[in-house]
């Protein structure tokens, strides 16, 4: 059945594609009528990228569809979109996103709400292990991610 | 002398550049410690993608700088930048963003100033003139745009 879970999973398949290249494990599919018309995952290190998250990724991925489609569809991403990639989803009036996990990294979802998004977070363990397991093997790599959004983590 | 109209300058040409390819002229340029570390302009069309703006293409060439120097940068572009444009600002701590015009669009820029960037509009007749002559020639394409990111055009 084509349900949040069926989509999510899709969205993990796209992280774990990123780790498997060497990349941070973020993914993210996007849906209209049950459909899978976009995917993507987060390019950071693999493109040398400065936009490359997976939600932009995934909505390059998708082409320029309609307005009409963007307004119904449903964005599935392991990890709480950050402000650019927020930005983007209230661009294009996505209707509904649904959210993998929040603890390791926390976006403005409120404000995708008060914009009229439907903000879901389903607090997924896979999400959040995969993620989590790469900060613990690249704590280097991850830092100097942190330090480049102007995180202390101190 | 490098001041804010030399520097605007720079991202007139890049929107310039744009119309040259046969795309949206709507230029950016980030700038940091006096010298341009990345340029870009609005290729939607040109690369039939739905993420570059001309801001986000100044961000991406820009490579992958270090938070500090994002932190101290300052951002000129043409255009009032949109939604995503001014989450990937927020997310880089862009220090300082001065626009060309906002009358043609106009993006978030009180969300902008709240989050803590200062933001400038000069008001440059020139950037809103190269702007409104291709909506004028390019009605269709324009509207599309438009429609896309759920502007009503009635």
């Amino acid at each position: 059945m084509k349900n949040d879970s069926y989509f999510m999973a899709q969205a993990i398949a796209e992280a774990q594609k990123s780790l498997n290249e060497g990349g941070i494990p973020i993914g993210a599919v996007l849906v209209v009528d049950g459909e899978v018309v976009g995917r993507g995952h987060n390019r950071l290190l693999q493109a040398e990228s400065a936009i490359l998250h997976g939600e932009m990724d995934c909505i390059e991925s998708a082409g320029r569809l309609r307005g009409a489609d963007y307004q119904k569809s449903t964005f599935y991403t392991t990890l709480s979109p950050c402000t650019m990639c927020s930005g983007a989803i209230m661009l294009y009036n996505i209707h509904r996103v649904v959210i993998g996990e929040n603890t390791t990294l926390i976006g403005p979802e409120e404000l995708l709400r008060e914009s009229g998004v439907e903000v879901e977070v389903l607090g997924v363990a896979e999400c959040r292990e995969l993620l989590e397991r790469y900060i613990k093997e690249n704590p280097d790599i991850w830092e100097a991610e942190l330090e480049r959004v102007g995180y202390s983590t101190d």
